[in-house]
């Protein structure tokens, strides 16, 4: 992430402090012998860890009248306290940008959808600033500061370096967004690749929640993945992760933008399934509901284009939980919209290519809008501001 | 791991302690500011956690006497005292039991090997613990302690329930070896897969030192692999990690013993490719030293098999790192025999299969006789030593 000077000084948060705020972040308010028990803290590192937040309002502890006893003392839970600070987190597609305003706690407060008419970074990059601009003006309404930016981008994204390195959807290479975007809004600025910030987003309050090792596996535009092990997001030492786009699973299979054969992007992805869909048909069709609309007519040839689909999305699955071992897979993206056409080719390759017990992991469907996406690029956000120093100096 | 009843009250080693532990194993003697440097702890947290180390004598601290300056004081080292512990280490392949005597920082003081007349349970047992006898007189002249036993094998093991769950090598379901053993030798005794032990002396001692993210891929009688990622060995949900083995690569490919077809073990471990070399000329072939001469003969077809062989063997580390983003992979396993006939295929597959930047991932071969992987072993048990609290009490 990219910050002023003055913010370099400052230490970040301690690891005890972060864990404690994270597990307030993802399950809410908690009494201090929960928070304990939840980190496996100690009450004496719990309370060491609390003191500075408490001192800086980032948590709050009171009395929980919803839930007082009709006998003996109600309960005191720490809490964090959403409106202490705001951050501004955004997705952009090869269409649109989607941007959220969202509170400490990650709540959505306000969201917005622009249109693009290009993907150049010329285009993209004033209706960026305009849009964070008129959230900024939004924000004013809260009395309380906008912290962070945090944008989401598809590809090869150094989040350390703030440097969208190849974006394929956007055509963008080494783009110093970071840079661009912070001198543009004052704001600091933290980039990363989109599935990333949305894996953030689902371990700290979606289907990830306590979970200490799983994969979100996004069905669209492209074949993504994002991995946490050991209660931390893989990034890859030389920045690719979870790239299960591009396994090669049939050397006679159709031929892959990344120049192999076979790959999971040139068999599941919408794009790929669109150029199958046309080949397998004499019908005319335009874009992806045409395609859907042929296979839930009951075109035999169409639905099978589907099947082998699913059937490489399940072997793709089956390898990585090989690998990994997580606990739980959680699917998504805009893909899900043909979930009933590809879900039975994806449990039977799943099942046929996991091996012995790794056949156990939970396999998960979860619809996440881009409005979610834009609130894992906001989450990222929090991530820098709570890793970086800068909460201590937000008084 | 099992211990007796008394030891698990104690407390474990606080996360701290463990971490300047495991620094001081890997690096030797390193200043208290090295140590800080190294661990990321402040001087106040290694003061804290050197503290009770060093009053139970596991860590010494001294004037660096070799390293004395002309001028100035000369640097004081903290280090770990091998001879405060000892462990032994044991590795049971499908010929042979190697054992080794380890001190605390995982030296080998005495290795022993023992060929088996069979592989079942009632054979292997009394062997080992006659072994472990053996040892434990041997240890008697060093006048200290042995603290723990560690067991390596082959195959789908639970270390947290002692429990050998499958090992097809040695045809083994569901044996309760830590509590068998532990009865048997009077030790604590922890039982984890070969390739993971091995992993754990590669990150502690071997070319894994400093390393957060790494895989170790063993050819051989199979192929296995271990991970450590975010400086931690992964051990899968459902125990199933690392399965490189049984990826399919080739869905037109032979039957493996999973049932799939054309998985990497089906391919290129010595089994496999003795089973294609006998297939592809009409000398005789007995053995793998056969196999190795034909192909050394320059036999084109021979030779054409172990190409096959590194191809797959290519092809696998390059899905592991699209997946996982690794630093660096460490080949090894017997199958290293042959590694002249495989370099050339397990290069060209990576690179071919590897996504982008993934590409950068140091591929590095490292050949670890048996007596490694029976260190490994014995590296198993100084984990549980640490983390189970018995250390407290070895006063
Ligand atoms: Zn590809
Ligand atoms: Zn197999």
């Amino acid at each position: 992430m990219r910050s002023a000077p003055h913010h370099e000084a400052t230490p970040a948060m301690t690891p005890a402090a972060s864990l404690v705020f994270t597990t307030l972040l993802s399950h809410g308010p908690l009494t201090r012998a929960e928070v304990g028990r939840r980190t496996s803290l100690s009450p004496a590192a719990v309370t060491k860890a609390v003191r500075p937040l408490m001192e800086l309002g980032y948590l709050v502890e009171g009395v929980d009248e919803e839930a007082r006893p009709a006998v003996g003392r109600p309960a005191t839970l720490v809490r964090v306290d959403g409106g202490r600070a705001l951050f501004i987190g955004i997705k952009v597609t090869g269409d649109e940008i989607i941007a959220v305003l969202a509170d400490l706690c990650c709540r959505i407060r306000i969201a917005r959808h622009v249109r693009l008419t290009g993907r150049a970074p010329e285009t993209v990059l004033p209706v960026l600033t305009a849009l964070v601009q008129e959230l900024l003006t939004e924000a004013d309404g809260f009395g309380v500061r906008v912290r962070g930016l945090g944008i989401a981008i598809s590809g090869d994204v150094d989040r350390a370096g703030g440097v969208v390195r190849y974006s394929p959807f956007l055509e963008w290479r080494d783009i110093l967004l970071a840079e661009i975007a912070g001198t543009a809004t004052g704001l600091p600025v933290t980039v990363d690749n989109d599935v990333r910030a949305l894996t953030v987003a689902e371990h700290w309050f979606g289907a990830g929640v306590g979970l200490s090792d799983f994969a979100l596996v996004t069905v669209g535009a492209g074949i993504g993945c994002g991995l946490v092990v050991h209660g931390r997001v893989v990034s890859g030492a030389h920045g690719v992760a979870g790239e299960i786009g591009h396994l090669s699973l049939d050397p006679h299979g159709p031929l892959c933008h990344c120049g192999n054969r076979g790959c999971v992007e040139a068999i599941a992805s919408d794009p790929a399934i669109l150029r199958a869909v046309r080949a397998a048909t004499d019908q005319p069709v335009t874009d992806a509901a045409d395609a859907l609309a042929l296979a839930h007519g009951g075109d035999p040839a169409v639905r099978g284009v589907y099947a082998r689909a699913g059937e490489a999305i399940g072997q793709a699955i089956g390898f990585l939980v090989n690998i990994l071992g997580p606990e739980r897979v959680i699917i998504s993206g805009e893909g899900l919209a043909a979930y009933d056409l590809v879900a039975e080719g994806i449990r039977d390759a799943f099942a046929a290519s996991a091996f012995g017990t790794a056949a156990q992991c939970d396999l998960t469907t979860r619809p996440l809008p881009f409005e979610e996406w834009a609130r894992g690029a906001a989450a990222t956000a929090i991530q820098s501001f709570m890793g970086s120093g800068m909460w201590e100096e937000a008084r």
